[in-house]
């Protein structure tokens, strides 16, 4: 394969996806950090080089890129043991990803950026009047992955996949955004079981 | 293949974007129709047997459903012509399948509903207020399209793939939200291509 470098804020679950997805297949991966507190992914030269839409991760393949953490995962592990061989667990696994950045991300990992990184006192009145709905979509999300985790060891079929790792990188850090988990037994217990997969890496590795 | 149903709301989008993707392929597919105006993805049912989530499209695979219209339509045409055989470039169609989800999705597609189907007198306050934020959300997805497709024909590599599918569906519409896209002649063009394409079928047949 090409040489891998993550363009990444290591703070992000998004970032972390990638990163974790990595360390579990084994591949090696060269990481440079932007500031997005500081407008580092918006420079003219990021836009231009990096990421048109001004975002972070972006895994780059050779002198190609790839933004979207769920794709970075996606190219990493094709062919690998973490993405389903069968046709249906294959479209399954993308069905909670794409959950995952429509109906988690914007809530589960906004909150914990608006709280543990911005400062609720440094919040935009629209930020501070969007946090209701948002407390209530991400519980919602958090109680449809405890529902679906009973009888259940992983999101798709018998083993992890890619789902697992899109899912865990913000639930882990939920309670960062004021989320408790301790509603959410099922999800407790699925967090304990990636973390003991071989090849794991923590968040602040 | 198994039988497929599709559980959707016809004027939505989400659920054009499959029976776009299985008209292209050839494959039949039942349809059963939702007001999602009236609730009907929300009843006990609903939830208990089509998607926890209480949300359309679903695509039912014999007695298996996939929610998630992306994933849907990966389902359908993975190992088609639709899905780039190349390893970059089926991470790169993904890549614009998570920013139709995440960026263009959550602002096009909902001023269209906003003002084309619930009416823009009938918004909360809550609503009425996020429309300046997602005019320019929108309008910034629609920039980046615009300025991707210069100097190229579809989204990813030399061919039209789901990433082109799943961009067409709220783009082609996109007026019908208040967007004007003579601000963007590479998007019209792309939309007469895909709409020229053999096996077409337009959003209201």
């Amino acid at each position: 394969m090409e040489e891998l470098t993550l363009h990444e804020y290591a703070a992000s679950g998004n970032c972390y996806k990638v990163r974790l997805t990595a360390a579990l297949l084994g591949l090696p991966l060269e990481r440079r950090e932007y500031d997005i507190l500081k407008g580092e992914t918006r420079t003219p030269r990021f836009l231009a080089e990096v990421n048109a839409n001004g975002r972070i991760p972006v895994l780059q393949v050779g002198r190609r890129f790839i933004p979207e953490s769920n794709a970075a995962c996606f190219f990493l592990a094709d062919g690998s043991r973490l993405v389903p061989a069968d046709r249906f667990d294959r479209a399954d696994m993308l069905r909670w990803m794409f959950f995952e950045q429509y109906n988690h991300e914007p809530n589960v990992a906004t909150l914990r950026f608006c709280i543990a990184f911005v400062g609720e006192e440094r919040l935009t009145d629209a930020q501070r009047a969007q946090i209701p709905a948002r407390r209530a979509a991400g519980d919602a999300a958090l109680k449809l992955m405890d529902e679906h985790l009973t009888g259940r060891d992983w999101f798709v079929g018998q083993a992890m996949s890619l789902a697992d790792i899109a899912l865990y990188a913000y639930t882990h850090v939920a309670e960062e955004g004021g989320f408790d988990l301790s509603f959410y037994p099922g999800v407790g217990r699925w967090l304990g079981r990636v973390a003991a997969e071989p090849g794991y890496v923590a968040m602040d590795a």
